[in-house]
């Protein structure tokens, strides 16, 4: 693991600002003592407070049983000089290799639920299922951020954006138009 | 508008090249004869066939309603050149301006919705709403990508990307990890 900043509480009205522009994630699990991570491109931002992000998990991935069970997860915020780990997660299930160990990952406890933390991660939000009536017809569960804690700076980390047919877009500068935005509408 | 490729029908199974990303895109749609052009950047890819798009519209939009009564709308990809006219979009609303003639954008007839394209932008997905179940609760509109074009070139155009704080977040350069994918993975 590079050396990085100490991660610190992050608001989680705010966290859109990891969400929001389109970041594969890892998403960690447990359940009766066991955990799993997962890849994830579909997600989005669905409420600022309560803090509500609603994401689509296969029924046939090893973590729909385990999030659908346990009910919580925690969204995972990898760099660019994650991306072969990504892979490497993406093309393995928890029903065969602990993805942790396999893939020098460290799981970090939470402070609100029982899935890990994946210490590698720019940031880490802890989620709670909170309406699960919509999994059945399209495998969405909507979760709210009850817990987010990022590392201070970089304030824009390197992210990592799938674009399908095994290309990613990495996240490139950052522009400020704040000045043109309308104060209320930021 | 800068010369650009003309454009083709693009299979709807594979719009998630342009979605799942993350970028900010401009959704048009029309009633009555009068259209609107609003800013998104909640939204997510849900399945790729049929192609389903869920979206969060706020209901305080002017859009909100009109897409609620027609059903349909158009959701447009606008490049990094575009940012300009992207903050002017979310920056007024369609109660009081007309957007096309604001700010110079041109509405192109779909195909199978009555919502314009906009030309300037490098794809156009026209969209039937096909599940309003929860709009009241989440604002949350489920819709079926039933028509899709797009230029040939470039494959990845640079999309613009929201973090919050009136930043944009300008996409970077693509990577491919295809060979270390398991080949159903992708």
């Amino acid at each position: 693991m590079p050396r990085a900043a100490a991660k610190k509480d992050f608001p989680t009205a705010e966290i859109r600002r990891f969400l929001e522009p389109g970041p594969i994630v890892l998403v960690s699990s447990a359940l009766n003592g066991a955990t799993n991570i997962m890849t994830m491109g579909w997600h989005m931002m669905m409420e600022f407070e309560p803090a509500l992000v609603g994401c689509i998990i296969a029924p046939a991935s090893h973590s729909h049983d385990m999030i659908r069970k346990s009910r919580e997860c925690v969204i995972n915020l990898p760099t660019a000089d994650m991306a072969a780990t990504v892979v490497r997660v993406g093309n393995s299930t928890g029903t065969e290799v602990d993805k942790f160990a396999a893939f020098g990952l460290t799981a970090a406890p939470a402070e609100k639920v029982s899935a890990p933390l994946i210490a590698e991660c720019h940031a880490n939000l802890e989620c709670r299922l909170v309406d699960a009536s919509q999994v059945r017809k399209y495998a969405l569960f909507i979760f709210e951020v009850v817990k987010a804690h990022a590392r201070p700076r970089p304030k824009y980390p390197a992210t990592i954006h799938y674009t399908g047919e095994g290309v990613f877009m990495i996240s490139g500068g950052h522009k400020s138009f704040r000045r043109q935005f309308r104060p209320g509408n930021l």
